[in-house]
């Protein structure tokens, strides 16, 4: 069956600078739901901007991954569809946050952390690797790429231990990251991913493509068992 | 050096029930403050009906460790107070819930989950596996002692999957739970553990009070390491 | 794809003991290779007493999941199939060891620990709990299933925290048991489920057979990316 | 209780290459022992050339921890005393395996993975980072440090996945790699810590002894409960 998932932007750099709107003439969000469309999957986007976020209880019970993208207005999400969409992984979406989309109210309170790192503009070089060569998001990369300029973040990441560390990256100024990292909360699964910077063309790269492809295939909802809450009965009946 | 043990009680069963009252006379806080007293741990309680339930930064910067009850009144906690308990595990505080603290603000908040479990009151049997004979925190145990009658909470229990599970409770109704389970966030150690309920003289049992003293050892905050933030210059200077 | 599924057994019981001839007229491996063929899976099975075990190298090769059932003859195997088996895991064959499997030469060297228990005789009775509903190896189970009666297994169970524990068994006599419990070990999924003792018709219990038919479906190799070992040229050229 | 170390080193490269034994004149060995010492350890040595290497079941009774240097000469430690170290471990023993005392024996018994990695002689910058800043085996130190010369290690690095992360390291030459990684295996606390290549003064840095002494004092035996193994009566007595 075909996974259905929802892009989110938060679509400020594209409305307030011309070289992010020229850079990526569908949003951010436009570029991400081509790529992820091409490769298959059914696609729709929501931005900030538009009635509660886009993300209103009908799209998430729709949405089997949310691919999530934001920066600067990380805090003008409303507390109400943050819950909402945490609550939605609880109950098995997938969660998949881009670049600074570690710092999104969602992500921060599924991992409840700061999620605090260190950084750096200018554009330098970043080389992605695969630690965890067997893990299903790295599924056709080469054991290495290269981003050509980027923003760079840096250790310490301070978010909990991952349950596996897929990626981690190298960047010119002498800094490592844990790049790509999984973790499951309730039925959902979540992958954070660091590359995405909006002042590079970085989300049009093959490769970034693909990784976000290949963690949508993963974070799919699987079907799970039953789940009994509550005050309950003795399992055993006394004899 | 001394560790300083702050032990809070939302202290509502005992003055609305005659029996808690009779039970825990110094209240729950003031039992499990005398235990840890015994034990050679500098002690204080807090409750909820303290200004800023007696929880305000002061007495969170002298508290290395952080033990906590809290049942029904869950929802009275505010959440500045919550929030400032999370950051104060972020900056290494240790932090004990005990029984239902796992439904407290600041677990839920570190968790990113919901903590929900099925329960059944009536009280029953509980036997406490230790599962991690290794782990500090069952140092001097047997490999297992009996709760003669309790609450029961049963398996599944929503949350992240443990760093280490340390017990596992068999009740007579048929049930299994995660016990006692560690986490670390940012530079917090966190040890949930399940026995405490009201209804029963719990606390006064010498292997329950030796499992809360051990905790406290355990989650006590360390040195680390320094941690530098935000924008930086490159750590390799360009020759 | 169909997968490729290998049941082995050390079939000894069948061949030394009437009853469990009786009860297993195939053998155990005739019986889970059976359940696993009428759900979908392409089966092959093999024995100790085949040569090498019934486990050449090109057997393995063609080998999607291992599902191994071993008990009294563990000593029996020889090291160079048992470092076959985990050589083969390490490429990325999954592994899934069935009851006292856990005392196998190839697990106890993929987990690195003595994996020793407490166990019982005596047909009791077990109700093996989903601790994570949200796992793909729990689909369409019910919160719950009995077995009638078994052999207990009782923790201490020594083994490495597992990256996802996702069951956890009652017995009757008291002891409680991780008997569902995920590993990776190089490209290779790993997952040991506890119940399978020969002494009782288990294997052809319904919830029994479907959570085998998850787990092979779960340890199925995934493609994962390219990996580089040994001497290398740097990754970044010298200006 | 002041703890007891045995510094295990293979001593071969001291033996065979004038330039380590100019650089290392009482043995890799010594001049980790005496690092050790002045951090106020009991600190003894054991080499492969010692009858049974030095390690026989009385030194390992008395260690609290091995920390153990191997590199070329990994191959010739004996099956049984290596088995014995794993036992060790397993009854608490802490164990410290530096720079490709990776590829020794007990540590891959230990991990059951093939410890895989990428290398590259010549001699270039290495920059190790904290990235778990809370742990104690990061106490005192800044949030990284520069290893001036040294062999690289690059990722993938096949391990199990670790507890905890503690160091990344950043190369020169455009890897990264996880350097610093905790493991528990049965009782016993596991350190694998990458620098310490024999042709530069690396295990005189300040810092790299920091780390060492500081892995020494976490790896250190804890108590722990009882655990009881093998056949057993009910927990429960029928009524």
């Amino acid at each position: 069956m075909t996974l259905q998932v929802t892009v989110w932007n938060e679509n400020v750099h594209e409305q307030e600078e011309p070289e992010v709107a020229e850079r990526y003439p569908d949003g951010i969000h436009g570029a991400v739901a081509d790529a992820l469309a091409e490769r298959g999957f059914e696609t729709r986007t929501a931005t900030l901007q538009d009635p509660e976020h886009g993300l209103t209880a009908e799209v998430l019970d729709e949405t089997d991954v949310l691919v999530w993208w934001s920066h600067c207005a990380n805090g003008e999400v409303s507390d109400e569809v943050a819950d909402r969409v945490v609550d939605a992984v609880h109950e098995g979406m997938g969660f998949v946050p881009l670049h600074s989309g570690k710092n999104s109210k969602p992500f921060k309170r599924l991992m409840g952390t700061t999620c605090n790192i260190k950084y750096r503009h200018g554009g330098e070089t970043e080389r992605v690797w695969v630690a965890d060569p067997g893990h299903p998001i790295a599924d056709g990369l080469p054991e290495s790429f290269e981003i050509p300029s980027t923003e760079m973040y840096g250790e310490p990441y301070d978010i909990p231990e991952p349950d596996r560390t897929v990626f981690i990256s190298w960047f010119e100024g002498g800094e490592v990251f844990r790049s790509g990292v999984c973790y499951r909360r309730g039925r959902g699964r979540i992958f954070a991913f660091r590359p995405g910077h909006e002042e590079y063309p970085i989300l049009y790269q093959e490769e970034v493509q693909q990784v976000i492809a290949n963690a949508v295939e993963w974070a799919a909802p699987t079907e799970g068992s039953e789940a009994v809450w509550g005050e309950v009965e003795p399992a055993e009946s006394p004899e």
